[in-house]
């Protein structure tokens, strides 16, 4: 089986600093972040706008890619169920996905509403949520 | 910039063999396709059921990753477009995002509908649509 290289184009600047302190889920209150992306990806993010709605890919870079089960939710009165039937972050390809929007736009610095990322995590890739025309 | 490995969990198995054949969007008739998951993430798949709706994640191992800017949907008389603000298949990090519903499952191969992803594309990740309870 190959293996796929991924690149960051740039990282979240947020004040969660640790997985404990994370809302299990986004309306439970996580803060608004930036994204730092590299100055190379510039021409990536014209056309981005205040306002829309995209759909953030983020690398989990504190996961455990061993894990294949977990109570969901961490809740042990649950059964003990495979990871891709739940959103753990301990999972085999630990990308995450986050709905948010857009802000403001300073450079190439994004801000963003509502994002469940710890601080420093890498970004992957952005994409618009409506897809009809874009 | 750290870099990260993408260890694919499968491939897909479909009747899409060319990039050209592939619908642009799913609602103009992508094929059902089987999601053949490797038998040593078998414990990972325990809790889906037929008619889960997930979110698949693909490596589009096709793509141009070199492609900052893109005409949307290709189409030349519309203005260049940075990728992010697209679903262009050429991105930095070419993951592709489908919405799929699980039709059977058979060991660990995955029926699902409507899957606008080419034959052999490898699988990296699967979520359950519904979070509030998983």
């Amino acid at each position: 089986m190959n293996h796929y290289a991924l690149h960051p184009i740039g990282h979240v600047e947020s004040g969660l600093t640790s997985r404990s302190a994370a809302p299990r889920q986004a309306d439970e209150g996580a803060p608004d972040a930036w994204l730092v992306i590299d100055e190379q990806y510039a021409e990536a993010l014209e056309g981005i706008a205040p306002g829309d709605d995209l759909v953030l890919l983020t690398w989990l870079d504190r996961a455990d890619r061993a894990t294949l089960a977990v109570h969901p939710r961490g809740d042990l009165a649950r059964p003990v169920t495979g990871v891709f039937a739940t959103r753990s972050p301990d999972r085999p390809n630990p990308i995450g996905l986050h709905d948010v929007r857009v802000l403001q736009i300073a450079g190439t610095r994004v801000h963003v509403s509502h994002l469940e990322a710890l601080d420093g995590t890498p970004v992957l890739d952005l994409k618009p949520v409506l897809t009809q025309d874009r």
